[in-house]
C-alpha cells in the first residue's frame, strides 16, 4: 500500500495502567514527526470523545510535558468502558464515526487498550473497510491483567507485577516482626487471568513471598485453602496467602459469595468484604487468632512510582510502531510482543490480525502451576522476571512525582 | 560522668516502620566503633529477648548487611508489645533483667520505639537509678504515627508521608480517568493522631490529592461528611476523601461502629469492615452510584521503596547519637528533634527526659486544621513538606530491592 495523507486518532479505552500514558506518548510522538500525518488528535475518552467530536489538538502540547507522559500513570486522556454494538444490528455508532473521521479527513486511528478496546478497534477497523473509507486502524494492547491472547506479555502488566512483587516483599518482612502467629492474605486483581496475583510468586522467588498463592484458572476450595493455611500455620506461625479476586469454587461462586455461606460475625451478620478480608476472618475463625486482610486495590495499576523500565519502554515502543507500521501501510492488526530465543530477554515486535485478539483471554498455562495448585513453577518466574526489570519514576519535584499538565486544547470543529 | 566500660543491648518495639532497622544501623555501627562499648547485643523481640536471654551478638554480621539495615523495612531483630507492669506492683521482670545486666555487663541500653516502648525505657531506667545498677539507657524514637511528645517529628513518619502522598497522587489519577461521578474513600492509619492522614494533603499540595480529610482530632459527623461530599460531588462528579481510622463521632464511636447503625445492605446486614469500605457504602447508598474504599493497611508503614532519606539518614542519626550521648556518659534520655529557625530545613538533635515523653501523645494543633475541620492548613505543609525529601530504596537486585540478611548469631550464655 501507498502513502495515505490525513490526520490520526488516538484513544485510550479501559482500565488505566501505569504505562498506558507512555503508549500515548509514543503515538502522538510518532505520529508528529510523520508528514503524511496532518493533525494528532487524542480523543477525550476514548471512542466516547470520537462520537461527541470530543478531542485534543495534541500538537499544542509541549515537548517536555508529553515526555512526561511516560512516567505518568492512569489514562491521561481519560478513559472509557463503551462497547460498541455489532453492525449489524445497530449501525448508528459506527455511521456517526465515518462522519466525524470524514470531517477531519481521519486516516489513521490508533486504539490503546485490552480485549474489548480491540474488540472496538476491530470492529472500527472492519467497518471502514466495508464501507470503503481508507483508514489505517492499529490497536496497542495496554493491560495490567496479561490476558491478551497472541502477544508474549501486554504493557501494563510488567509494572503491575513489579508493584505487588515489590509490596508482597515489604508486607512479608511486616508480618514477621512479632513472634506470635499470623495470617495475610494478599487480594490481587484478576478476574479471570492469574497473572498478577502469580506475580506475588516473585516475591517467594527472591525469599520473602506468599506461601500459597490461589489463582483463578484453577477451580477454588475453601476446605483445601484451610488445610493447605492450616498446616503452614502449625508449622512456622506465619503464613502469606495470595489470593485473585477471580478465584471461583467448582460452583462458580466467587469468594465473597462463598463467604456469604461459610462465615457468620459474632451478630450473625453474613461476612460482607473483598476476598482477603473474608478469608482472614474465616482463617481467624478456623486456625489463627491474628489475621490481616489486604487488597492492593487501584494502587497496583496506578503505582508508577515503581513501574518496570521495561515495560515503560516497551508501551512507548508499541506505540510508537503502531504509527510506523500504519504509515507503512499496515492496517486492522495489533501490535504484540514475541519473545526472542535465546537466555537473554529480548522481544520484537510483531503484528496480529485485531479479529484473532479481539475478546479472546489468554490464561496461565497449567504446566506453569505447582501440581498443589498453590503456586507457580520455574517457568512462570522465568517468563516474569524479565518484565520487572529497570526502575522508572517520574521526575521528582518537592518529594513527590511531578507528572505530565497537557493543556488538551479541544480541536477546532 | 566519667568512662563506662560495658557491653550494650539494643532493642526493637511497637509497630515496624520503613526506616526503624536504620536506627538499628545507627546504634549498632556506632556501638561496635566504641572502644568502652565490649559487646553489641540485639534483643530478639525487644524486651521480651532480654527477659529470655535471647538476642544476637551483632559484631558478627557482614559490615555490608549492616548498612543494608538503612533500606529494609520491617524491624530485623523482632518486635514486640509488652508493657512492663510498674516496679512498685511487680518487680519479677524488673529483676530478671537486672539478672540479665549482670550476667553479660550490660552498661548501655537503647531502646527503639514509640510511646509505649519510652514508657518501658523510662521503666527500665528509673529501675537500673534506684537499684543503684549503673547503666546508661537512651531512647531512640520511631513511629509512623509521628505523635512522640517533644521531637519535632518521629523517625517513621516522613517515609510514610511520603508513601501515602506519592500513592494518593497515583490514586487521584487513576479515579478520574472516566467521564462518570466517583468518590474514592481513602483510609489510612492513626489512632488518635491524625499526621499520617494529614500527610494527604501534601498530594493536595501539588495538585493531585483529596478534596476532604477528617482527621482524629476533631470529632466526626456522619452528616457533614454527607453534605460536604455531596456538596464537592454535584459540582465536579468527583471526591476524594482522606480519612483517619481513629476517627470518632461526638459520642467516642468509631466510624465502623457508626457504620453498623447508619447503613445496611441489600440484605438488611450491617455493614461490616474499616472505615473506607464504610463511608463509600453510605456515599454509595445516598450520593452517587461509583465509590471505591481503599484502604492502605500495612503498606504504609513498610514500603520501603518509596522512603524518604531525609528519613532513612535522620533515623541512623537518632541511633548514631544515642550511642554517642550515653558514652558520653548522658542517661535516662530520648533523642529528639528540634528544628532550627530560617527558611532552610534544619534539625539538630536534643535530648528530653524519658519521664516527659513517656506515654504522652503529640497531636495536630488546631490551627494546622482548616476552619472547616476538613483539610489542613498551609503551615501544616510548610512543616511536613521537608520529612519527605529525598528518595530512599534498597539497592536492586533482579528488578526488586534486596534486602538485609542478617546472620542472627546468638550471644554465648
Amino acid at each position: 500500500m501507498g502513502n495515505l495523507t490525513g490526520a490520526c486518532m488516538f484513544g485510550q479505552s479501559g482500565g488505566p495502567t501505569s504505562v498506558i500514558n507512555s503508549s500515548a506518548a509514543g503515538v502522538i510522538q510518532e505520529a508528529l514527526k510523520q508528514e503524511c500525518i496532518t493533525a494528532v488528535y487524542g480523543a477525550a475518552h476514548g471512542i466516547k470523545g470520537v462520537l461527541d467530536e470530543n478531542f485534543y489538538d495534541m500538537s499544542k502540547e509541549d515537548t517536555y510535558e508529553l515526555d512526561l507522559l511516560k512516567t505518568t500513570p492512569s489514562s491521561e486522556l481519560g478513559s472509557v468502558r463503551y462497547k460498541l454494538k455489532s453492525a449489524d444490528e445497530d449501525e448508528t455508532d459506527y455511521k456517526r464515526l465515518l462522519e466525524v473521521f470524514e470531517k477531519y479527513n481521519i486516516r489513521y486511528f490508533f486504539y490503546n487498550g485490552g480485549n474489548d478496546s480491540m474488540d472496538t478497534c476491530n470492529k472500527v477497523s472492519k467497518y471502514m473497510q466495508k464501507v470503503g473509507y481508507e483508514c489505517r486502524v492499529m490497536g496497542v494492547p495496554k493491560t495490567i491483567d496479561n490476558d491478551l491472547w497472541g502477544t508474549d506479555h501486554c504493557p501494563g502488566y510488567g509494572s503491575a507485577a513489579k508493584y505487588i512483587a515489590t509490596s508482597t516483599m515489604e508486607v512479608y518482612k511486616d508480618a514477621r516482626v512479632y513472634d506470635t502467629g499470623m495470617i495475610t492474605v494478599l487480594e490481587i486483581m484478576g478476574r479471570n487471568a492469574g497473572w498478577l496475583t502469580a506475580a506475588a510468586a516473585l516475591a517467594s522467588y527472591k525469599g520473602c513471598g506468599p506461601d500459597l498463592i490461589y489463582l483463578p484458572e484453577l477451580p477454588f476450595s475453601m476446605e483445601k485453602f484451610l488445610d493447605e493455611t492450616n498446616k503452614i500455620y502449625k508449622e512456622q506461625g506465619k503464613v502469606i496467602i495470595a489470593v485473585s479476586e477471580g478465584c471461583k469454587d467448582e460452583q462458580g461462586r466467587y469468594i465473597a459469595e462463598m463467604g456469604a455461606n461459610l462465615s457468620t460475625d459474632s451478630f450473625g451478620h453474613a461476612q460482607l468484604g473483598g476476598a482477603a478480608s473474608i478469608l482472614a476472618n474465616i482463617a481467624k475463625e478456623k486456625i489463627a487468632s491474628k489475621v490481616r486482610g489486604i487488597e492492593f486495590s487501584l494502587l497496583q495499576r496506578c503505582a508508577a512510582h515503581v513501574a518496570s523500565q521495561t515495560d515503560v519502554n516497551e508501551a512507548y515502543l508499541a506505540g510508537q510502531m503502531a504509527v510506523k507500521y500504519a504509515v507503512e501501510g499496515k492496517t486492522d492488526y495489533m501490535v504484540a510482543f514475541e519473545r526472542a530465543e535465546g537466555t537473554e530477554y529480548k522481544c520484537n515486535i510483531k503484528l496480529i490480525n485485531l479479529t484473532d485478539v479481539a475478546n479472546t483471554e489468554k490464561k496461565i498455562p497449567r504446566e506453569w502451576i505447582n501440581k498443589e495448585g498453590n503456586g507457580l513453577t520455574e517457568d512462570f518466574i522465568k517468563y516474569a522476571l524479565p518484565l520487572i526489570q529497570g526502575e522508572s519514576c517520574a521526575p521528582i519535584e518537592d518529594g513527590l512525582p511531578r507528572f505530565s499538565k497537557l493543556k488538551k486544547v479541544l480541536a477546532k470543529k
